[in-house]
């Protein structure tokens, strides 16, 4: 658990999608982003409070997360005068780099004298247990992909702050390095051992309120080869009651994989349904998220109207038209279970 | 790799069955097993020549494996004095226990001072790949169950070993801990880092002679919720050409997962052969392979005709009937393919 709030740092990011971290914490956030910390030369811009370490130390800020990739994902030297002088300011640090904190000798040695902690949320700092696939209490919605990195935490975002503006119960939980640095917290499931991935991720979905929902983030595909025992644990451990499928439909193959087309949304309905089935048999497909980044307006409005049409189900670009009918089908359904 | 013939370390195994890793050696690999090193009160006997260390070492022996299990799967200190005169005497050690060699501070300063390995094969020596889903040459077959432990790793050893027998160019494929010892190499699938399962199986499976098979062994079940991905990352990894489906049939509930049925061999094959066939068009299900260890001979008899009428495959259960008729399905497919 990182302690919150943060001061954001930029370093000095090239240009504003370098801090893409950064922009996930301020985008979904916001209470959490007290400040952000600029180096010299850097280009990013959160649009928030500049700060050094003693104004947002004096603010309350506890944690200073990495709000930005270098080319490579690794510790920049040119950052560590500031990392050092944080953590001696009373700051523990987070990051989701490649080349962890706890592995940079100074920054360890830092730590340990001044009692900070490094959160490297890209490995696990939990010894998960084994699944036991005991039904729990409460509700839980995972969004399932044709292919990876096609909104999965964007829509499980979405949803979650829908669900809280109207006053009902939903965590957004984390299962990769971007969604865990923007919550504080969650589970990074690429870097968990095999054996112990659904176990993982029934750690991080515990018994909650019958009228309380899990927004799951997804990671992969069933249908990406790299990655789909991923999803497959994803789907078992998360014993979902609801998955939204979602869908970039501009895409010529599977990212990275050029021999492999990206599968059709009937078929991922038909695939990921029977498997969430067999850990939850109540699990239904309630709607459908398409990612139109690359489409105009009216090609956006037409596709979306053409896949509603198609699946039956509601759809949605989160992005353009918010996550509202998401989570009407999802509280819908919810109602209709309760009043049996 | 661990280096050839074995000197197979008993120790002070309370019966036969603690030494199960020892039997599989001796079972599958016997021109591994050279001789049998046995402690007082050792009840366990592989019917090999007992052997002290010199005189082992003077046969040819290479590597001292641990081929028992006590309570707990944990280095016996009992064994301590008997492992550090192996180191001394040249001998490199391998085991499957859950406590690494490694970490035994006297084993590795001895091993270190000698010059001799430490084969802990319950954790990954390689640095594994992302799986990159490109059709590599040569075939495979992969075993899958059921359930866990319902003979995956018997089947593929026994067609293996037939294969051989015929003179066709056939490899089994270890992916659990008494696999890599049986045959001194593999992958132990369940301690891979999730984002490298698939990688580690191409890793395993490489391209081959167009005739040559991986009979690759399976792990879990996709119906079992604990290790479901394990089981994805293999068959989307592995693309096999070839699936036997394995399963016990006088099960109660999956295993250890007492809320869980266990699937039918009907959904077994009707949930892994799409999956299959995303990362390999041309995979089938070519026969069946009955665990009936519980049964008396005429039950398993009458079950396996039931099965091969019902499922229209040859089903056989290989330690009774050996796994001809597999391979003859194998082989079949094969030519079949060839002939196009």
């Amino acid at each position: 658990m990182i302690e919150t709030p943060y001061l954001l740092f930029l370093g000095d990011a090239p240009d504003q999608l370098a801090a893409k971290v950064a922009q996930g914490i301020k985008d979904w956030r916001p209470e959490y982003a007290l400040g952000q910390f600029r180096m010299e030369g850097c280009k990013a811009d959160m649009g928030l409070p500049d700060m050094d370490l003693k104004a947002a130390k004096a603010a309350g800020a506890k944690t200073l997360v990495i709000g930005v990739a270098n080319r490579g994902g690794v510790i920049s030297p040119a950052w560590k005068k500031v990392l050092v002088a944080a953590l001696e300011e009373g700051f523990d640090l987070a990051s989701g780099l490649h080349n962890l904190l706890r592995d940079e000798a100074d920054l360890a040695a830092v730590a340990e004298a001044c009692g900070r902690q490094l959160h490297d949320v890209r490995v696990p700092s939990v010894d998960y247990p084994i699944a036991t696939g005991v039904k729990r209490t409460g509700k839980r919605c995972l969004a399932v992909g044709t292919d990876c990195s096609v909104g999965k935490m964007y829509t499980a975002l979405a949803m979650d702050k829908e669900m809280k503006a109207r006053g009902e119960k939903s965590s957004f939980r984390a299962t990769g390095q971007t969604g865990i640095l923007i919550t504080g917290d969650g589970v990074p499931l690429d870097a968990v051992v095999a054996d112990f991935m659904a176990g993982s991720i029934e750690y991080l979905t515990p018994d909650n309120d019958e009228d309380h929902w899990d927004m799951i983030e997804g990671q992969g595909s069933l249908f990406h080869v790299s990655y789909s025992g991923v999803t497959m644990a994803l789907i078992h451990g998360g014993q979902p009651d609801a998955l939204i499928l979602c869908h970039e439909p501009t895409r010529d193959h599977m990212r990275g994989l050029p021999d492999y087309d990206v599968p059709t949304l009937q078929a991922l309905r038909d695939t990921a349904l029977p498997l969430a089935r067999w850990a939850n048999p109540a699990c239904e497909v309630v709607g459908i998220s398409v990612n139109t980044q690359h489409l105009s307006e009216e090609d956006a409005r037409t596709y979306i109207a053409k896949v509603e049409a198609e699946m039956g189900l509601p759809t949605v670009d989160p992005f353009r038209d918010g996550a509202g009918r998401l989570v009407d089908a999802l509280v819908g359904k919810h109602n209709a279970l309760a009043a049996q």
